[in-house]
This record gives C-alpha cells, structure tokens and sequence, in this order.
C-alpha cells in the first residue's frame, strides 16, 4: 500500500502475466449401490447410513413417480414414518413432489420445471438432498432437474422397476427427450447412492416386470455368459413372477452395469465406443417409431435380436447362440406381436442417430461368442435390411 | 452353454450377488487458458493450437454474442477466413448461431433453444467444438446449451468483455436464471480452453469496457494486493482505455481466477464457502432488483463497497483500506448515480438467497487486509442496514 504515493511505476511480476496457461484438476467420485427390502421400514437402516455425514440435518426433497404412486399408495405414509424416525438428522423440505412415470415424462419441460420449481418453491439448497423414487423416466427427468438446479444438488436414486434396478438407474446419466431425440439434453451426474428396494417390484404389471430381463440378458452377453445361462435356466420362473429369481437377476445386471461404470475407464462417456449399447442403436430408433408406446426394456429385447441376427449373417457368430437368445428372450415375455418393424428403412436411420449422439466414427456394439465384445465400425445396409426382417416376422407371428 | 441341458439349478457366485457395493472413479480435467489478439488473422495460430489432436476433421458450431456481431461486423468473415485457412482439419457445422448478449438472454428458454436447436439442426455430435464467442451471459447460455445437448460436446470459449476474460469467462461455470433466480438452472462443465482474445475489447462501450475491473479489484482484494496497487495506480489510465494496461490487468485477473479453480481444491464448489464471492451477495441481488438493467460489473463494484463498509463497522477492517477501494472504484467509473439500494431491506433479502444457492452455513468471504480472507458466519441485519445506507449515499450523490 505503500506504493501509491510512490511515482515509479507498479512492475507486476511475469509469471503472473503469462498468455498461455495450463492447468489441471481431477474431480473424484463414489458410487454407491445398497440392495434392500422396505426401505423405510421400521428397522431398516440401509437408507440412514447412505446419508452424508453432517452436523446440520439434511433437508430432504421427495419426488415420486405418480404410477409407482398409484400401485404404492400407502408410500407417503412409509416415507413420513421414515422421516420422522430420524427427526433430528433429516427433515423434509415440503411435500412429495408427483410426475408422471414414462417415457412421456421425459418430453418437453413440464415434468422438469415441476421439479426444478420445487426445488426453488420448497428451498431445497446444494446441501439438500433430492431422493428420486421411481421408473427410469422418472429417475431421468427429475435426475435432469435435480442435476441443473443450482447447477446440482445431491441425489439418492431409488429405481422402482426391473429396468431401472438393474440397468438405467445404475449409471450416471440423466436426461430428457428434446427435438424429437430420445435423450437429447441431459448430463452425466453421479448419485450419492443407488437404493434398490426389491419389494418396489412386486407391484409392477408384466410388462414392468419384464422390463428389465432384456438388458440383464445384454449385459450377460457381454459381460458374464454364466447369467446368460442362468436367466435361460430360470425363465419360467421369471415368467411366472418369482421374487428371488428376479432378485437374483436384479444383484447380478446392476452390478454388471456398476462395474462398467466404475471400472471400464470411461464413466464420463469421452470414448467414441459404448460398449453396453448392445442392441441399442435399434432400440432406441424402435422406441421413437412406436412414439415411444413400445417400453424400453421391449424394444431392446427387439434389438438385440436384430444386432445378433446381423452378426450371424456377417459371420462372426454361431447361429445356435441368436437362435438360444431369442428362445430365451420369447420365454421371458418378449418379441411378442409387433409391427414396429415393418418398415426396415425406417429402422435403419437409427443407425446415423447413434452415430450422431456418440459422435465420431460409428461404433456398433456386438458379440462373436457370450463375453467376448466385437465392435462393428460399418454396417451392410442391405443385410442389415435383411436381419430387420427376419425379427419382423418372428414379431409378427402373434400379432 | 453346456449348463443349459442339465438338472442341476444354476448358482451364480456370491461376489457377483452382494448387496453393498461402493466403487470409486476420478475424472481428469485440463483447464487451458490463452491470451492472444485477432485470433482469426492469417498469422496466428493460437486457436488452431488447442484443438484437439484426432485424425477426422473437427466439426465446428459457432455461436456469437449478437452485440458483439453489431459492433464488429467482419468477424463473420474472419471466422470463415480462418475456418478456409484450416479447412481439412476443421468444418464449420453450418453458418453461425447468433442469440442476444446481456443478462436476459439468461432468462427463459429462448436463447437456450436456439444453441440446442442448432446443435441438433447442424447435425453437431459428441466429437464436434462449439466455438462460443461473446459476453458472459452468452457464454453462461450457449455453454449451458453445450454442456447438455448430447450430455455435453466439447466447448472453447472465447469471452469479448473485460468481465468474461477477466472473470466470468474463466470458471467452469455456466447457466440461465429461472424462477426469477439468477443461474439457478447450470453446471459445472470445464470447458476445452479459453481464448481470451485482447483486440474484441476495444469495440465495448465503456460500461462493459470497466465492468471487468471491479472483478480485478475484488481478486485483488482477496489474493493479490500488488495487483489492487496496479489499478489503483493506472485507474486513470484505465479509465481513459489505455489497451496495454487494461491487457495487463485482464492477465492477472484472469489468473488469479484461474488459479482459484485449479489450485484452490473445490472446483466444483462442493464446501460451503465461495471464497471468491466477495461482495456478490449483495451484487447478485442488486441486479435482480434493476432488474437486470444494473450491468453485474457495476454491480460488483457495489457489492463490494458494502461488504468493506460492513467490515468496518465491525471492526475488523481498517477504514483506510474501504475508503482507498471506494476511491479507487469510483476513478475507474463506478459508483456512480444509482437509486438501487434506496430500499436496503429488499438488498438485505440477498443474504438469504445467496446462502440458500450454495446451501448450509452462511458464509460471506471479506477482507481483514488487502490479501486475507476472513469468512463471515453470521451477519448483524441493523449493521448492514447501515453499510448500505451509507453506500446509497455515495450513488446518490451523482444521480
């Protein structure tokens, strides 16, 4: 300070006035995944030592999926339970926010702006924390708006179907369908932690119930030919809705997906390739073909049908191991009466959609054998075409 | 495979079926900062040196602050000049997006669509560059628009005002306002580099021209006296847009923030503290009040005259320093006419938003010298009433 009434002039120092700087920092994250029965139960902890540790209590802000809602109608009053029980260390910011379950919830902003002006109207702060109950749609949309409002708050996921137990509410991605692509904004924003609550399943109707056996089978493909088998040994039993089967498949897909995320060195998604996403560059065309009627867990039953069918006709797998999948695939409930792929042209488009969305070179996801990835970086239109046509009719039997 | 045919129920190993599951993962980020004049002339090879290394042609979407398009017409030209001079290694995606600059282009969707509707009109992917050129509020926008489209493309970012070279520009940050909260929707999404191109400055009117400074005071302030010598010694120079002084200050500035980011261990604001935000408290709510007609550098400038007063008042501030920044603010054009605090118990209402928006304990950063934080966890209403008042003497003595 005492230079100001000095007349030379003020040096600063060079290295703080370099024209090229470089900088780097590392951001570290946890993810945490708990399996459980009746979270809010009296005497269950599981979500009470999932909760950070801090000296102010938690402001907790509920959103809930409005058709686990309608099958789940005493939840509310759990959660209430739940939450007076650890008065003192959690207190809710306002009432359950309800949106709709749905890929319908995923389009456009309203269910997003119900979220995100919840969180502004109920002051739900960064050191709030959002607990999401609910299909992946909701898990998603909600997940969005949680992620964005005041650029993040924390979240606990509490997936409710198979699919979002076992598969998309596994990952670290969030989002919602905008200009007519499925997932076109959204972020990848790891939870503080994902609770499974098996017993969320037991109210799902078949096709939720299903759900997510399509993409357990994709990750056994890919990752752990042993669940292959071991979901082919127990489709009757998962058809016929049995509990611990389901259970046992749900312990083995999402850890199978956690796996990837945490350990396969790209949970961020920087790589051209997503090698998960077998099956899914149809899938996801599908979904938007059916104006997404056709759910999730259907359409990439359908794909994966068709990305093995392609690669039998390529000549890079054994017909026996696609002819295995879809028996499998049919006994768990799936490629039942459909016409979504009668046009093939239609389906093929898909193809430069996921180019698109990873950018890049195109990076198809496939397999020459259970557990042993293959990935395809051209695709033969015309036996594509081919492959489309040949699960078209299969669809086709039963509808 | 084998399995399929025999009796025996399957059994999948216990490791696979756990029910607690935590994984750790870390994600690596490089933050590069680049001071250059005319980025696009024949001769310079800033811009072209950041681009990332990869063997197809990198895809471009630029997007430009319509102010600054106004005040320099040619800069169309220059970019397509440029993008000519590389062409093979880069292509633009189609012709420039252009949305308004200033804080209301944060308001609302609009502005976001537009970039997003680009994004997916131009085909633009996960491997393509958005070359946002503008002000800070369009690189808040457009970067909000980049950092979720596709879950995020890649961003160079290429502020035009002293504020967003010196300061804004710089972080990690972006955003919109909603719900008349300023940034309450964004991310944190480091962006590829920042070009901090010296020579768009010299079209700013002189609002915009000073609006960095206050930003370079306040740095000052908190890490750097020699720095707060430098301006106060060149106000006059300042003030008179002297190009090679402003250029030093915006150097140091800028690397002072970006030191902070990288260096100070909470990119991603996860504490409670934003050490950086002296007087933003009270210049956030400031121009929410002007409603967004109170530029934010002006309104800095404010803030931080308040939180010195205040400083003072309880003791912890010698009033020579407050008194030498009020003058050394007011030299370089701030501080000048504005019934904006007339009503302190609407600024007052700040406090509260600003701790909510970070969540938990307050926590409002000042000075006890030029160069020593001190963090504030409680903030007397009576005391503070009387810091404004006592600045809204000093605005109305202009107006």
């Amino acid at each position: 300070m005492s230079s100001r009434s000095s007349n030379h002039r003020i040096r600063l120092e060079d290295e703080l006035l370099r024209e090229t700087v470089d900088g780097t920092f590392s951001i570290p994250w946890t993810h945490r995944l708990r399996f459980t029965r009746n979270a809010f139960a009296d005497d269950n902890q599981v979500l009470e030592s999932i909760l950070p540790e801090q000296q102010e209590e938690i402001r907790l802000c509920t959103v809930i999926d409005a058709g686990l809602l309608e099958a789940r109608p005493d939840l509310v009053d759990s959660i209430d339970r739940w939450q007076e029980r650890l008065s003192g260390r959690v207190r809710p910011t306002g009432p359950p926010v309800v949106i709709p379950g749905g890929e319908s919830t995923k389009t456009g902003w309203s269910s997003f702006e119900t979220v995100a002006g919840a969180i502004n109207d109920q002051h739900v702060c960064r050191r709030s924390i959002a607990l999401i109950i609910g299909g992946g749609a909701v898990l998603d949309t909600a997940g969005f708006a949680a992620a964005t409002s005041h650029r993040g708050i924390g979240v606990i996921r509490m997936p409710s179907t198979t699919l979002a137990q076992g598969d998309a509410g596994i990952g670290v991605k969030n989002g919602i369908n905008a200009f007519g692509v499925k997932n076109f904004l959204g972020s990848f924003s790891p939870p503080l932690a994902v609770v499974n609550d098996l017993s969320l399943l037991e109210s799902l109707d078949d096709a939720h119930w299903r759900g997510g056996l399509s993409e357990a089978v994709k990750v056994a493909l890919l990752k752990h030919p042993a669940l292959l088998d071991y979901i082919e040994q127990s489709s009757t039993l998962l058809h016929a809705r049995d509990p611990q089967t389901m259970e046992t498949v749900m312990l083995a897909s999402a850890r199978l997906h956690m796996d990837h995320i945490v350990h396969g060195g790209d949970p961020f998604e920087n790589q051209h390739a997503r090698p998960l996403d077998l099956g899914h560059w149809a899938a996801h065309r599908i979904e938007a073909v059916s104006q997404w009627r056709m759910p999730h867990g259907d359409a990439v039953a359908i794909g994966l049908a068709i990305d093995l069918d392609y690669t039998v006709r390529i000549g890079q797998l054994d017909m026996e191991v696609s002819k295995r999948v879809l028996r499998c695939l049919r006994s768990l409930g799936f490629l039942a009466g459909s016409d979504v792929l009668k046009d093939g042209s239609i389906i093929l488009k898909g193809i430069e959609e996921f180019r698109e969305h990873l950018g890049g070179r195109l990076t198809i996801p496939t397999i020459t054998t259970p557990g042993k990835l293959m990935e395809l970086h051209e695709i033969d239109s015309s036996i594509m075409m081919d492959a489309i046509a040949s699960i078209n009719e299969i669809l086709c039997v039963d509808s």
